[in-house]
């Protein structure tokens, strides 16, 4: 591939063989601000046969699709790890002796290790997604899974959507409720998964739209109607769409770990500082630990002083929707519940919208929200001197992580907080240079540790904020050598680069970073 | 013109000059039914810029707006007569020294004889509406307004929208409700209108959306988004949209007339007979009086019977969302909101969906409503022996009505009755050819009149059951004989027919007739 250097630095293909062209990063804001940086989404009303959509099973679906070899499928992962649905039609494609297809789903739940096996058997031959984990992600950075992946964010997703650089043949969407013309929603039936935000992008721009379910409902489905008939070509009813209890599973649990929770009150601390925490703010908190802690110190302090805040945003979490119910906040838009106790919310709070992803996150759509975020909390894997943070390369050089909304919230939010542990499994969070950047460190504000808050140079003002509050703020570099005296400094990871595992695209479409296979 | 004689062998242009070529009526279905009929909507993601988007006024908003002369401008018609932003813009318009304006809204109210001005003043050189009345419907029939005019049924216009036949530079949509980045209800506030169906089509094809509003809410508006922000560019905030108590003039009050309860009896009865009421079935009923009453036997009847309907369709007045509350319907889709009562509805009723246009009616859209409609109740000025409904000329020849879903809703639903009493101001309903067709005699059932029920012939099976059920069923000649005998035979209107006022397109986008001038 011919790489070029971008913004930062990094080396990133012109092009990708198999996907197309790509222009390297300029800039958070470069592609944004240019003159008719988007050209616009094309988008077909479909006008699918009359009468009956439903379909005896996903096999005969598949053949009335149309679907082809060569073509691009896609999925949603509200279910998360919960979902039944992506495994059951891949085992479904690969009996029909599909090849060649391009595997384009919202994100991979770690559960969905098969993706590898579909990928050795050739069904899969490129693979976009927010992130890969697990076996998967092994296969890929290991180089035995040798397939073009583009990494996207919530935002560059709906984005590429928009803008035809992801053209959906088949959507094959979970369900939880659907009614025979393939009215659907998220929010009620044995697998209620809250919001189908990611889905509604998909079903809008796919050319066929399968829509997959367990709960077929007499017709009409009225309330809270996700995605309406006209998009959906065709209705299966399967036995299960899974689990959704595994919904919730691991990253959205409110932590009891020390370390989080300094970060947590450090990170309250900050925002109370700022000033950010006023009547009318906006909030997005990730689904980290210490993340969703911060929102327990905040709600005390909302409370006491008589704050409501505007609207919380994104990927939703139990606690938000009870502070929605408290009054806390006017408004939830959620494109992404993430636990079950947010389903009910998004079925019977008129407050509580329900919003697709390029509404959520495409950076050049006019609404965007991110972009009218104040204040975001995000998680990392690591994060380097220059701020800039990674949350798809682990420690050990191998993809395990997903983009998700990162760099979407960075970029748009007033101040976006970046939470991480000084150390982990022995070795320090903060780097020279990250292994992969994900969000680049100009859209990060500060960074909080247990061992003190970092904040980004660029931000004279909020330096000064949390100086004058006496926070517990530290020069970063400082910090770095201090836990680095500890843990001693890894060997560096042995990259193969003549050999790219996957590229990192930001959310304006340019690439970001290269992923290399390790040695 | 060159002209062309169509299936139903009306004569009607090839081409109208200034607006563009048409091909002629070929049956009800003939364009649905053929290989690829709808080339499908381009539907560009809005990119507006970010920041503040309320307009100071809307000389302003139009300045910003990028409106230039031979442009096309929209408005929807949820007001009513109450509607004072049609005038009101068009009045900046004029004192801008705008000329030569496409004028394309949803329909125009009664109201709004302003337009006949602005037609003589140059600033409309073309006009695409639902319907014309009053003075304009004169002036346009009489030629002093010498201006291309293009009559759609809303299935027609969404369709018209969507093809990009009718390619809406800006639209001024009356927001009953609207946030300073443009969510908008129309389901709250002093000039609430209910639905805001009609503007939801316009708002997502527009290449610019200003929204007029004396509601400012605080941002977000969260509750019964009709129209989401990233589908605005402008706010601009006004005194008064008009006044929502003119919503429900006229055509939408239940009647006490004796022939219209003779009608509506008859109709319930023959809807009795055809088995039509049945559980699970779907109904939509017109504004007028008769089509009103039919609805009181309905509620009475399926209260007995314990009959609960899938859905109502349509114009939805506060009888159908008393019958949803009831129980009685499942649920209403609801594309424009007839009366004051309704509103609440819409507001509070998770059951009462706001739907757009095109879900409602384009015959082309996956999910169109009216295609799944069990039966509609229609009201007509004349028809004629071919069963051919005309809603659009009166007696005198002058254009005074609106075609609104007549056409639609014939064609889709199974049993299309029409409810006309036999005679109107001292002539006969009945003719032999009506002055104007706007919906096909084969999509009509049966016509009610207060003198008994007239079956379409193709409709044996309709036959039988009326006969069966011993209702009034009359020979559609016979009647015409009788009443004519008691009113005569008016003299006919003398047409220009070198002169087309207006065509009449069908719901397909072909031409169905021509309305000429009257001499």
């Amino acid at each position: 591939m011919k790489m070029t250097e971008n913004a930062l630095g990094r080396k990133v293909p012109l092009e990708v063989p198999g996907v197309g062209a790509f222009a390297p990063y300029a800039g958070p804001f470069a592609t944004i601000n240019a003159l008719n940086p988007f050209s616009g989404a094309v988008h077909k009303v479909r006008t699918a046969q009359r009468g009956n959509k439903i379909a005896a099973s996903i096999e005969e679906a598949v053949k009335k699709s149309g679907l082809e070899n060569g073509m691009t499928i896609s999925f949603h992962h509200h279910l998360r790890d919960g979902d039944a649905v992506m495994p059951a039609v891949l085992e479904v494609l690969q009996k029909m002796g599909f090849k060649d297809l391009t595997l384009a789903p919202s994100s991979i739940p770690d559960a969905h290790e098969c993706i590898a096996d579909y990928i050795k058997s050739g069904l899969i031959s490129r693979l976009y997604t927010s992130g890969v984990r697990g076996r998967l992600g092994k296969l890929i950075s290991s180089g035995e899974a040798d397939i073009p992946v583009v990494i996207r964010s919530h935002g560059g997703r709906a984005r590429a959507i928009e803008a035809g650089q992801i053209s959906i043949d088949v959507a094959f969407l979970a369900a939880p409720a659907c009614d025979k013309t393939g009215n659907m929603s998220g929010s009620s039936g044995p697998s209620a998964c809250g919001s189908l935000g990611y889905a509604m992008t998909d079903a809008r721009y796919a050319k066929h739209v399968v829509a997959v379910t367990d709960n077929l409902v007499e017709y009409p489905l009225a309330q809270n109607i996700s995605i309406p008939q006209y998009e959906v070509d065709q209705v299966v009813v399967v036995d299960s769409l899974g689990d959704p209890n595994k919904i919730a599973t691991g990253a959205t649990r409110i932590t009891r770990n020390p370390v989080d929770l300094r970060i947590a009150y450090n990170t309250f601390l900050l925002m109370k500082a700022s000033g950010v925490v006023r009547p009318g703010y906006s909030f997005q908190m990730g689904s980290g630990g210490a993340s969703l802690a911060v929102s327990i110190y905040l709600e005390e302090y909302m409370k006491n002083k008589n704050i409501v805040g505007a609207f919380g945003l994104g990927g939703i979490t139990g606690h938000m929707s009870s502070m929605l119910e408290k009054g806390l906040f006017r408004t939830l838009f959620d494109v992404q519940s993430f636990d079950t106790a947010v389903t009910s919310s998004v079925a019977s709070n008129p407050n509580h919208t329900e919003i697709d992803s390029s509404w959520y996150a495409n950076p050049f759509n006019a609404g965007c929200l991110v972009n009218d975020l104040d204040c975001v909390i995000l998680s990392a894997l690591e994060v380097d001197v220059d701020f800039n943070v990674n949350v798809l390369v682990g420690n050990d050089g191998v993809l395990r992580g997903a983009s998700g909304g990162h760099s979407d919230t960075a970029a748009g939010a007033s101040l976006a907080i970046v939470v991480v542990p000084s150390f982990r499994g022995g070795i320090c969070s903060i780097k020279d240079s990250v292994k992969s950047i994900t969000t680049p460190g100009e859209t990060v504000d500060a960074i909080v540790t247990e061992r003190g808050i970092l904040i980004n140079p660029l931000r004279a003002d909020l330096l000064e904020s949390a100086r004058k509050a006496k926070l517990p703020v530290v020069e970063i570099h400082d910090l770095k050598a201090k836990i680095e005296e500890m843990t001693g400094i890894p060997e560096p990871i042995a990259y193969d680069e003549s050999k790219v595992a996957a590229v990192v695209e930001y959310r304006d479409g340019t690439l970001i970073d290269t992923i290399y296979r390790i040695k």
